[in-house]
């Protein structure tokens, strides 16, 4: 057995079995293996971004790390966006790069580069194999260092001769260490918080905006009146009928500053405390109030659901009820602009269990709070705001949870960093109907030059332009081999989507602004 | 004046009035200083990758930088992959890095990172600015810092309060420090063994393959038999009629070996060694003979240029004419396979004066052969191997030299890494033709493939293909703004590329194999 085969078993056997992959020569061995391993599922990329932002959708939706295969340096470095993101959503993923033959790399070969210092900014744990013997205990640590909590990103490094030599081995998986539980001091600290009267807000972070975590959260809420709310950023949010709820900190500046000019006092659970997105000359760059007592119960890092439990039971509050959102019917649309109209739509046709990827920027801003009261569903955002995370989101979302419907919000911005990853939700023939909202420009760097500068020259505005030549994503899809269509009315947005949720594959809507 | 301003203005001073830019918040008083600094001119790029690619393309023709700019930690890492290429193709290139504001960057907001990490594998001078006052001075100093021979990539980061920040200063330019020459034994060293009767080689380097360095090569060779030769990955030759003549070292292992037998001495001008592109583990990593003495004339470091005259001196060679290659009219096409007809009906098109870009991996092994003896023109390659970088680079070339026409060469694999590239070359109407050769295949690896393994598995095969589904690269092409056809034929070829020649517009020509 060859380290490469050696390897590959080892990962499916501690669960790893699903590999977005771009490789080239000094991979090919592992490639070859894949034949040699059918339980790994080889899953193809025209782009490395494409390939770490659907890891990251994957472990959202499972827990678990899916693997990625990059070539060299280079593939690694078309790979790092979205590995800040994936930093970010906290969540687990092993990333195997391919490096030349030990024996070759002195010789400083045209691809040959840093391959441990582009890893390092955006890996948690990091490890160059050496020999085809020890492979097999490399992958197992590096699945044990990505399931450490609350999510981490691993790169292993693997010389081509590792992966071609023989004596191999296959290991067994290895078991994260468990996260370190938080001090019985800090949970004394905020129920004394929670039961003092002060207005309290409690932010939830490390994957507590789901499952019994989420379950947790809302006993908490309605023991003692706090008002549960997420970052904006959240990796994964489960929402609507039946759920409790989770009110996003807004992303304006000055609108998160009134969101939560009303707390006196804030828990964090394994989230950080809120800050704006941007520093400016003009805006704070705190949103909380000065007087605002902030408390950590845990740390990204402890163990964020067992402190909600430990909160629960210090509370009493085991037996309590969460207030859960009711089902509500969409309100009828507002006017006859499309704009208006498509969060009712949405909300309208949402199908129970559906997964919602939202990287629609400055369009979609209505979209969280008309599907409130929406059949329950997920609701995935971008966590770092490296755009170019949605459609390969929507691909790893997808592929873990195969028959639940994915709909995926773009901006035209946005979308085209990444639309590589449209080929690959056809190649895997996944359900993922893809909405891009095309105002041909950056609409919210317009928005930030106008708050920067008195009155914006013409050479900046146009630097922000998405256009001439305005892009044609309905023709752009289907030569990718999507299915795709215009929707320029409320009408045929809401015909398009309902069509496109019913046609079980992959579809895109441009709507055109 | 602010930072920005200053900045700006610095450059332009400099000779740095080209910029590629994909900004973000954090760089938006960069954006608004555009309009108070006219001469500099802004060139948008959806994708980064595209901006670094195409200042890559920008300096190799003009040898000046080009500047970028991009927003924060991801928006560098996405460019990261051309800067590797753009590193080995020794160019200088200017990166602005935009930062959160100083004050704004310890409260870990969620588009932090550590950019200075993320920017030092390919960067070879960088510097974090701190304040306004000091930009200018920043400024000037990357220039200077990429303007080092033989061409560096120099990356400032700029956080948005030294860019917002007023007491900007505009900055005379700085000189770079000259390269050292080599030292008189070298040249008498290399004199000895151009003299001493062995067959010899002479490997160009450096940007030697162009201009009065190639010149001053072809009188070496003339006067002593020795053989001009370039790396695989060589950044621009001059070539054609009335060009002496380089021959390109091969990429197949086997091939390099065979073409390199007959040398007993090579001399290294600004040239690294000619290695194999990847170990393996049943081919050499070395492709020179054993008992080959390799000398160098120049390091990369050092006045190649310089050193090139000071041999031609040493040989009392200023007066050899070198040896020209001679026009010769294209063969007509052998057999009525579209791919046999391509080289032929390129080198019989090819304009005096084209700049041609070649990434077509595996279909374009016979271009270079065929125009050894068309019209005079430039041929630039992939440097690194980092594949995407061949539309980018035709972007920068053409808005290096308005006018001449530019061909670009593109494998299927190759072409869907920057694809952005092709809108901004409609946004900018450049006269760009690409042709895609569209296997629906990472061909080269299947080629690799099938050397490492003895009967490759479907699973393994199906992992290297570019299909289902297959991509209309016309109608993707269209879809940004291209003119595009498809070619299927010798005949519709022929047409395609004349016409797509003459539109003076760019077009994209597939063809499917």
């Amino acid at each position: 057995m060859n380290g490469a085969e050696s390897l590959l078993a080892t990962l499916v056997n501690a669960g790893v079995d699903v590999c977005f992959a771009n490789p080239g020569t000094s991979e090919i061995h592992l490639v070859d293996a894949l034949d040699r391993c059918p339980r790994m599922r080889a899953v193809p990329v025209l782009f490395e971004g494409v390939a770490t932002g659907a890891a990251d959708g994957y472990a959202r939706m499972t827990g678990k790390p899916a693997c990625t295969l990059f070539h060299l340096g280079p593939g690694l470095s078309n790979a790092l966006a979205n590995l800040h993101n994936a930093c970010r959503a906290q969540v687990p993923m092993v990333n195997l790069v391919g490096d030349h033959a030990t024996f070759h790399r002195p010789l400083d070969p045209p691809l040959a580069s840093d391959i441990e210092a582009i890893a390092l900014p955006f890996s948690r744990w990091q490890w160059s194999a050496r020999r085809a013997e020890t492979l097999g205990v490399d992958g197992a640590r590096a699945v044990a260092a990505a399931c450490t909590a609350p999510g981490r990103i691993a790169t292993l490094i693997v010389p081509a001769d590792a992966a071609w030599g023989e004596g191999g081995e296959i290991v067994a998986p290895e078991s994260p260490p468990p996260p370190p539980a938080p001090k019985a001091h800090q949970i004394a600290d905020v129920v004394r918080l929670l039961t003092n009267g002060a207005r309290t807000a409690i932010v939830l972070g490390a994957h507590t905006t789901q499952g019994p975590s989420l379950v947790a959260a809302g006993r908490i809420a309605a023991r003692t009146g706090a008002k549960l709310l997420a970052p904006f950023t959240f990796g994964r949010m489960e929402r609507g009928a039946g759920r409790p709820v989770v009110e996003r900190i807004a992303y304006v500046t000055e609108m998160a500053v009134a969101q939560l000019a009303e707390f006196r006092q804030m828990i964090l659970v394994g989230a950080p405390a809120p800050v704006s997105f941007f520093g400016s000359p003009t805006r704070p760059s705190r949103v909380t109030p000065e007087d605002c007592n902030i408390v950590a119960l845990a740390s990204a890092q402890e163990d964020s659901a067992g402190a909600l439990d430990a909160l629960v039971a210090a509370l009493d509050a085991q037996k309590v009820e969460p207030a859960l959102q009711a089902y509500e019917p969409p309100r009828a649309p507002h006017g006859d602009m499309i704009m208006s109209a498509i969060p009712a739509a949405v909300s309208a046709l949402l199908p129970e269990n559906a997964i919602v990827v939202d990287e629609s920027i400055t369009s979609g801003r209505g979209l969280m709070a008309a599907t409130q009261g929406a059949a329950a569903h997920d609701w995935l955002v971008n966590t770092g705001g490296s755009i170019g995370i949605g459609v390969p989101l929507a691909v790893g979302a997808s592929l873990a949870c195969p028959g639940r419907p994915v709909i995926c919000f773009e901006g035209d911005g946005s979308f085209m960093y990444t639309l590589q990853g449209l080929w690959t939700a056809a190649h895997e023939n996944l359900p993922i109907t893809t909405v891009i909202f095309a105002n041909r420009t950056y609409a919210i760097l317009k928005l930030e030059l106008a708050a920067a500068a008195n009155n914006p020259g013409p050479r900046a505005m146009k630097a922000l332009d998405l256009a001439p030549p305005a892009i044609d994503f309905v023709a752009l899809s289907k030569s990718l081999g999507v299915a795709a269509t215009r929707a320029t009315t409320a009408e045929e947005f809401a015909l398009a989507l309902r069509r496109g949720i019913e046609s079980n594959a992959p579809n895109v809507i441009e709507v055109p602004l």
